[in-house]
């Protein structure tokens, strides 16, 4: 390199040349070589200065990611659980359909994170685990169902850093990532290679780096980064338990829910509760009998009065004009009632 | 009288009876009179005295009743108005019917006195009219309506002052009142003649004279008494209204609503909202389109910006995870939102 860099300037002399000759061109060469260096060197700052930058910018960048998440981004979560018996009340398959689709708007309008349904009297809910699951917006515009009309329910030209895909059956060529195909214009390719059909979220990259070309660029996240990194509402998950005390044990976050509520025309009158800071919380429902009976119903659960199995056993809607009010109704009356409690909560 | 008293004792002396007999005779009538006059004031001051203790009774009553009213009667309303146009969107005749329900039951559940239905572009509202009115359990049950089991749907062994009824064809004799059906073991003798057919609210008389008569005994009231009085919420009319401003034009309250709210995602926060004391409050939702397009559609309107259209206008449910409340769902929410407020102005 130090020879064709000089090589550029001067020829190299012949042994037969005059030392003269010899000594103009070492001469040179030592000069080039200072100067080589200097370019060296001044390459080398560049670069430094350029990672330097980079590294600020990475730093601020994270920074700015940091307060983002904690201005807008949350981990709490809210669970609500019911019987699936109540569908058995709905007088035929349109209407159980029909009540499916309210259960689950209320849960979205309300940004529920988990549905849990509970067998009450040796019913399986196993059966309706369909009617809960969230559903692509081409599926649920057809029949009764109104749409969920959740974030992550996207239509075509909504701009938004996630997505929700389905990975297609064509990896990037060398075992380089998969391409994913979300309901956008252009598919997206991601970093990871996975099995075609998976369902992922998809964070698309701060810069998509050229406009003209034919997909854009983004990474596989977990479904809660919407959420955590965003304050992004990104639907519900829905488990299944074989009993009421199901609900409570088999909990998928790691120390369960620590704030429980359960709910009835004959608990404390909510304009006198106060709720406490809380990681999880969980609102359990009843069915057409309430949850005096689905406690009857559990042989395993050993305690005898109902409000001894919640933190909270609570009436969200005090000196009600009728009667009797209706699960699906009493979810959208109660969540109303909790919002402005639940912020106050999460905000001490 | 004072004859027959004294010839209890004594009898008359003829004409030609002796003098001694005749001096006997009056003296027995003189004694005899100061003791029927005796008698005559001790009954007399008997019945001064159960007239005043009657008199004392019946202003302890009206006490009560007085204290009763203002214990747990109320005179204040609610109403809420909607485009009729809401079920238009209804997929089938079978959902129409089940939405309307759901509209009745969030009224009554939180004990709304009007339902006022505007039309909106020209579309009629009138054949809307049947699916609001409020219909009698036997009915209820039919069809896909949940029942609305207000108080005044009574089952035939609920024990309340108050009732619906119908008037039978069946005066009671000589005009003395007339009889009713309110669905209980026996009929109800109400004090006035009435037109048979007329749908009436019967007051049952505190004390029932006889158990064994084969009618119970009563008054015809107001149907705001039971609410006025106890309390006691007896459910909603039904108003219609060609345009929206006639919402607010045509009230039946003499002074009109004195609290109009105005419900949309794009009005202020429902949590900094404040409310004053009122009489008739008045809760309008919009349709698909919001109010911005009921009132866009009201050519009478010569208002611009929505929101001077009410007192308050405001976003029942901030920072929703659906991008759109439906008004059904809207108005259970609202409600379950407003009535902490309302209790809290109220007491103002
Ligand atoms: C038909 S009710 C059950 C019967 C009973 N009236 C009760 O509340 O327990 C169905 C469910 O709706 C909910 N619910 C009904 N009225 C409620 C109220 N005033 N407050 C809170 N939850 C209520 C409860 O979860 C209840 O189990
Ligand atoms: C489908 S929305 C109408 C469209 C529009 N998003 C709006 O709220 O104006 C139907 C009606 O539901 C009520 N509504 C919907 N979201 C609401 C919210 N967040 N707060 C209060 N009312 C709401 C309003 O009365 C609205 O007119």
């Amino acid at each position: 390199m130090e020879d064709s860099a000089v090589s550029k300037s001067m020829k190299r002399p012949t042994p037969d040349s005059p030392a003269s000759e010899w000594k103009k061109w070492k001469h040179e060469v030592r000069k080039n070589r200072t100067r080589q260096v200097d370019v060296d060197l001044e390459k080398q700052h560049r670069k430094e200065a350029a990672q330097r930058i980079a590294i600020e910018e990475e730093k601020q960048r994270q920074k700015e990611e940091e307060e983002l998440k904690k201005k807008i981004g949350y981990n709490h979560t809210i669970s609500i659980a019911l019987p699936g018996s109540i569908l058995d009340n709905a007088q035929s398959p349109e209407l159980r359909t029909y009540l499916a689709g309210q259960i689950a708007r209320a849960c979205v309008i309300f940004k529920v994170d988990e549905i849990i349904i509970f067998d009450e009297a040796g019913f399986s809910s196993e059966y309706l685990r369909k009617h809960f699951f969230p559903k692509h917006s081409d599926l649920q515009y057809a029949g009764v169902l109104n749409p969920l009309d959740t974030p992550h329910h996207m239509r075509i030209d909504d701009e938004c850093e996630f997505r929700e895909g389905v990975v297609l059956d064509r990896p990037v060529k060398g075992g380089k990532g998969s391409f994913v195909n979300a309901g956008l214009r252009k598919e997206i390719r991601i970093d990871r290679q996975l099995r075609d059909g998976l369902r992922v979220t998809v964070r698309l990259d701060n810069k998509q780096t050229d406009e003209d070309r034919r997909y854009y660029t983004g990474k596989v996240v977990s479904p809660r980064c919407p959420c955590t990194d965003r304050g992004l509402y990104w639907g519900y998950t829905v488990r299944l338990a074989s009993s009421l005390s199901k609900v409570f044990t088999e909990s998928s976050y790691k120390n369960g829910y620590d704030l429980t509520i359960g709910t009835s025309d004959s608990g404390d009158d909510i304009d006198h509760a106060t709720f406490s800071k809380f990681n999880h919380a969980l609102v359990v429902f009843g069915g057409l009998k309430g949850l005096e009976y689905s406690l009857d119903c559990d042989e395993k659960l050993k305690i005898h009065e109902v409000n001894d199995l919640f933190d909270m056993y609570i009436n969200t809607c005090p000196k009600q004009g009728s009667r009797t009010i209706r699960t699906e109704e009493a979810i959208l009356i109660t969540m109303a009632a909790l919002r402005p409690r639940i912020i106050q909560a999460l905000n001490t």
